[in-house]
């Protein structure tokens, strides 16, 4: 009777979101602070005292008319063209107010993207491990979705399974570095072996394939990647989707944008396409106040050092007591191999230590979980004897 | 290479809109003053002081974490168990929390729902006049968009034409009242004549026939309609999409909500459905600070006095100059006949004077302009010696 993939969707819910859900039902019962909630990525850590600063000013000189009405539908031109002027600064690429869609977020940035460019029969690849949502994302455009196995020793892209599996349906691939749920970087060498391939096939089918970059985590690098740049350096046809989300660690005020690189051919017919999927999809413009926020608070973050804080204790931590994962050199998670065959089974474990994480096979990787380290410094202090007591278990120590 | 149906949207600027470019034009030539815009439906008063004094306490009294934080997907708890508390209060329905999800506005709203109801073959019908977008957002979700023809003499639905319209194929119906573009409200007479027919039909059927009520205006009605209620009291298969752009004129925060019937067969099912649609199509929960501010401020109103004042002002002079229109008892729309066949020709005319405002073919009425009086009073009263200019040229006084 309804959409049945809106039913299957709304109906099940995500593994995440049930492990969430037990932490408040096992919070209420033994107290919050005896339970170790490793599950979501929700932010910490307050946003820049300049956001609400900022909001306050608006508030007391903008009138109410200008400051909350609509705007245009790709977001107000001053509020495109100063961040445009500021990752040009940033990265060496000549962006205007012209290549950039204020949008709700990184999803919003992701499935007006997919609108815009999915015809039928297109197909849309991606690394694992990957976010779970880029499957409902790509399939509701009606666009075939593949993961691409990633090198599990580094896991960055396993080039050789990315040349098997780009075909002429291909028609983009979702780039997401730093990367949920491994916290891996791609590095310059990634990235040009990347572009070079993408290159070699677009020129072989006589058609780009689009690589579509989700940065929501770009700002959380915490080692020497900071250099690396944008890929719009290193291939012509990039779309940044990018969302404010954990720079100013504001996630519920739903702000980000689409930025086509200028390099692009026909970049202003992939515009139009985009401002197109927007309207379809109902967005009808980036929240109004929050446009104005960003505008004036992008290049600030929040306190994110204390992820940097986090990961380093962790990390340490549990490659000391034995467990074995790839150093994350960005974002705020680990993806950590399951001690056992079944990673459903791990976390079960470990649930009965009070330690919560999500098991990896939604994420496109059977034998991981995502541990989500964006709590407070002391929560992973107090949770370390529980890993060790854990890994004793598994006889890893 | 890019999705068609994007293009085709994002590169055909809408009529709307490009009469609204040509007054800014034109304002920088002869200045703002002398141009008189009625072509857009943007709030022309500031959102009630409560708005942004809510604002400001919100971030004093609010940790920033909690503020900016996501809210669950449907949003937070807290706002629709008061948000619905209103509802059930005010229209003698018992809506609870768990039958509303908050959305990013009216138009977010719409997608959702036809997202969550459309499947493959399905018809969604409109009544002419309709808000151009409705024909945008059944398309995009792949169903069959019909517009049944309403009586001319009172802009009200024609129900002969509906029930021709009707068949096993139709998923629903989209009404919206008060109306844009023409402004009438459906009194009780005319949602009890609606519901009979599709409780009739939704029999035949043995399906039902849903009645999705888009009331972005809902508070905007000016005479002795606010008894007639909600068509949650008249039918069970209703779905209220609305939005707080215009009753606390903010359009640019996007934020609105939908709203179940609990008197609806399968509600919990459809609302999954909801919850799975607004996942697919990007939209992670509407912006957290401002779904507080609309559970402080439900009830309020900006002072929408204004509508009225221009109504009475502009309906009352263009009916005496010899034009002709249905009075419009809500919205801020009044839409009147064209006063040459092509209605284009006609605002052509007008634009010599100065009086900007649309055809009325794009809303699937030939022969008809829609006035946007949502201005300032006093640019009305500087108006009406050019309108009674154009119908002296017409011969019409």
């Amino acid at each position: 009777m309804y959409n049945q993939q809106a039913y299957a969707l709304g109906s099940k819910r995500s593994t995440i979101r049930e492990i969430f859900e037990y932490a408040k039902t096992r919070s209420a019962e033994i107290g919050a602070e005896n339970v170790f909630d490793f599950s979501i990525g929700n932010p910490s850590v307050p946003a820049p005292k300049e956001v609400d600063e900022c909001i306050t000013r608006l508030l007391r000189e903008t009138p109410s008319v200008a400051l909350h009405g609509y705007t245009s539908a790709q977001g107000g031109q001053d509020v495109r063209a100063k961040i445009a002027e500021n990752f040009s600064r940033r990265f060496g690429v000549p962006l205007t107010a012209e290549h950039l869609y204020m949008t709700c977020g990184a999803a919003a940035s992701l499935t007006i993207t997919l609108r815009a460019l999915a015809n039928d029969g297109d197909e849309f690849l991606v690394f694992t491990p990957y976010f779970p949502e880029y499957k409902v994302f790509v399939e509701s455009v009606g666009a075939k979705f593949t993961a691409v196995a990633c090198d599990k020793r580094t896991m960055l892209p396993d080039f050789q399974a990315l040349e098997r599996a780009l075909n002429p349906q291909v028609k983009g691939i979702i780039v997401n570095s730093p990367n949920n749920p491994s916290g891996v970087v791609y590095g310059e060498k990634t990235l040009r072996a990347l572009a070079e391939l993408l290159r070699k096939k677009s020129a072989e089918y006589g058609k780009p394939i689009f690589w579509i970059s989700d940065e929501p985590y770009r700002e959380l690098i915490y080692d020497d990647y900071t250099a690396v740049g944008c890929p719009m350096g290193y291939y012509d046809d990039v779309i940044v989707c990018y969302s404010y989300s954990k720079s100013l660690s504001m996630p519920g005020e739903r702000i980000g944008y689409i930025a086509l690189s200028p390099s692009m051919k026909n970049v202003r017919e992939l515009y139009a396409s985009v401002c197109g999927a927007g309207r379809a999809l109902g967005y009808v413009c980036a929240p109004a106040l929050f446009q104005r926020v960003v505008a004036e608070c992008d290049g600030l973050t929040a306190a994110l050092d204390v992820y940097k804080r986090n990961r380093d204790l962790l990390y340490n931590a549990l490659t000391e007591y034995g467990f074995t994962c790839v150093r994350p050199d960005g974002a705020f998670y680990l993806f950590m191999q399951s001690a056992e065959t079944s990673a459903t089974a791990f976390c079960n474990r470990a649930k009965l230590h009070e330690l919560l994480f999500v098991p990896g096979d939604d994420f496109g990787c059977e034998g991981y979980v995502r541990i989500a380290y964006c709590v407070p410094t002391e929560k992973i202090e107090r949770a370390l004897p529980k890993f060790r007591a854990l890994a004793k278990e598994y006889g890893l120590i």
